[in-house]
């Protein structure tokens, strides 16, 4: 025993005990989109984005730019043989010592040329006492739940409490987030589609099946859709410069949109002329003003953002009886907040693979220390 | 059959063969720490450094701006708790269709706080046709890899040809990759060691026993590896304001030194003297001026970057009789180098693991569909 004590202190190997520990410490938490869709089906559906959507309020009410750092997205964009980008979206929170970086894809062909959503998209968090990549998850379902969730927190202090009339410009995978959320927080009665494609249209109600909403849902025009809404979601995959998706249209007085579809330098939906009569509040200003809506304007023209609009709810309660607009570009804060609630329920439910991705030598100073063979007492 | 081909339409279900390729081609190959461990294995370690240090000079001799985006690595530092750092290395190759994404961890605590190592990362790789995730592997062994692989290229082209005296001022994880990098492309024979922690100097030698090297090493002070060292190689934690390592020392007139320690603004490791005298060759100029040796000197008195050096190494021949530092600030393209070595090695020798992470929903557009219960025909 003494003798082996020894060797491990000559040899630099730690004692198995602690060598395990370090090893099952430092293990990273896959989850897969099959571990994804098990946590929302043990959790419930319904469940899920309740908890979701008072999570993010709570994330935003509790901002604090001095324990936050949420820098603009930044990455690739390309035109070469195919349209496409590549973007990391990281945040730092001091006080959860937590980095997470979503890493993103938007491929506006995916679907017609390969059966892939547009967005495909994974989720890492690191621990920031040693660096270490805690968990690496699917960002696509997530991706679609948060930006559900983003617009279901935006509406609930900009729109009509009343609101039931909910209208879709772009039906494709993220309305049907959209819908979902929308409908745990307004009594929505009536959904009004359009889309494009024809047979995105066809499938709608096929696709929501699954909410079992008590809603009607009719296939309209743009222009039924922001004549009669109560609140519009656009969710369009429209081309760089051309939007946008209607213009000088008839709407109620306090028509609120959430607007989604703008991600990209020059991509925006909506009309010079609705912004500029309406509260417009950016999810993330300053990269709104790059790639949001917020293009369209000037910095005096922009309503309050997600943080201001939640914490001064009483001061702009009457944008909800006035036309408003949610510039969703998406932030980092909102992959943060549903990255942390679906690994905490990968935990409870025990649900996901861990791997030793990153390489830790038994000997920290040696990269090459497992090609030593096992000494001969 | 009939009926089930209409289902199939109807419900947007893709036919089973077209769903199960789908999701094979979708699959993200994890490479954990113990798969490279096995494929350095496999490979042999002294064939993977050749094939790394080959591949790494081919990149530098084919790189072309036009194809190629690098931007400045981008993230997060704090001193809150603890100092450490959390930075995004991303780079394009359009050529390639690749977007390959270095997330490094730097905590200098880490070794004696956590037993772990200071550099702690991982590696990914994304195909820019879809964004999907091509693969996620260990950083830590692949870093330490191309940083010796970087030095070896930097030093064939600006060091003595009949270098045999190496000098390590810094003998961590680091070190020993360089030394092996190095002994591949120079005949070393002696070998000059100095580390700030005794117990560092002490193991070693029994570190790179594995390399199977006929050296002579020598515990050294700074003073007696600069006075009699062909080649130095600076990899040390020294704290942000605390350089230089030396000042005013004897060397020999053609010492080359690559410096790998800066990779933090205002974390420096050679004195301005010695830097003004020599040809200082950026690994990537942009970064280098932020965070290398590049700091302390003026645009005009930094040398020709790793590219132009390479594929100009006539007009440079000058530099191998004269002092030169090799400022190795730690460069994206040598990170996708050796990602697709691994890569390519991994697939050859069937390793590692294949993970649906990406949720990719049986129907494109709509991310619930996994909830549809089978319907009974």
């Amino acid at each position: 025993m003494l003798k082996l004590a020894i060797l491990y202190l000559s040899s630099n190997i730690l004692p198995p005990t602690k060598q395990k520990m370090l090893q099952k410490k430092m293990k990273t938490l896959v989850l897969s989109g099959e571990d994804v869709n098990t946590i929302l089906e043990n959790y419930g559906l319904n469940n899920l984005m309740n908890t979701l959507i008072r999570r993010l309020t709570e994330a935003i009410e509790d901002y604090d730019s001095k324990t936050i750092e949420v820098p603009i997205r930044s990455g690739f964009n390309y035109t070469f043989e195919n349209t496409g980008l590549i973007e990391m979206m990281p945040i730092y929170q001091k006080k959860a010592k937590e980095v997470v970086i979503k890493v993103v894809g938007y491929h506006p062909e995916n679907p017609k040329k390969f059966d892939l959503p547009t967005i495909l998209s994974s989720i890492s968090a690191y621990n920031t006492r040693t660096g270490h990549l805690k968990v690496i998850s699917d960002g696509v379902l997530l991706t679609a739940l948060r930006t559900g969730a983003a617009s279901a927190v935006g509406s609930t202090y900009l729109a009509k409490p009343d609101s039931s009339i909910l209208g879709l410009i772009g039906c494709g995978a993220q309305s049907v987030t959209q819908l979902h959320a929308l409908s745990r927080v307004f009594d929505i009665k009536k959904v009004l589609i359009y889309d494009i494609d024809k047979n995105v249209v066809n499938s709608f109600n096929e696709r929501i099946s699954i909410l079992n909403l008590t809603i009607e849902t009719e296939i309209s025009t743009i222009r039924e859709i922001i004549a009669e809404s109560d609140i519009v979601c656009t969710g369009t995959s429209i081309e760089v410069g051309a939007g946008p998706l209607f213009n000088n249209l008839d709407h109620k007085s306090h028509l609120h949109i959430n607007a989604l579809g703008s991600d990209f330098p020059g991509k925006t939906e909506l009309p010079i002329g609705f912004l500029k009569q309406s509260i417009v509040c950016p999810d993330f200003l300053e990269q709104a003003k790059i790639e949001g809506e917020c293009q369209q304007l000037n910095h005096g023209e922009i309503g309050p953002d997600l943080v201001k609009l939640v914490r001064n709810s009483e001061s702009y309660k009457y944008a909800k009886n006035q036309t408003s607009v949610f510039d969703s570009t998406g932030w980092a804060l909102e992959d943060q907040v549903v990255m942390d609630l679906f690994l905490e329920l990968a935990i409870k439910f025990e649900i996901g693979l861990e791997v030793a991705i990153e390489n830790i030598s038994e000997d920290a100073k040696n990269p090459y220390h497992f090609l030593l063979k096992p000494i001969q007492v």
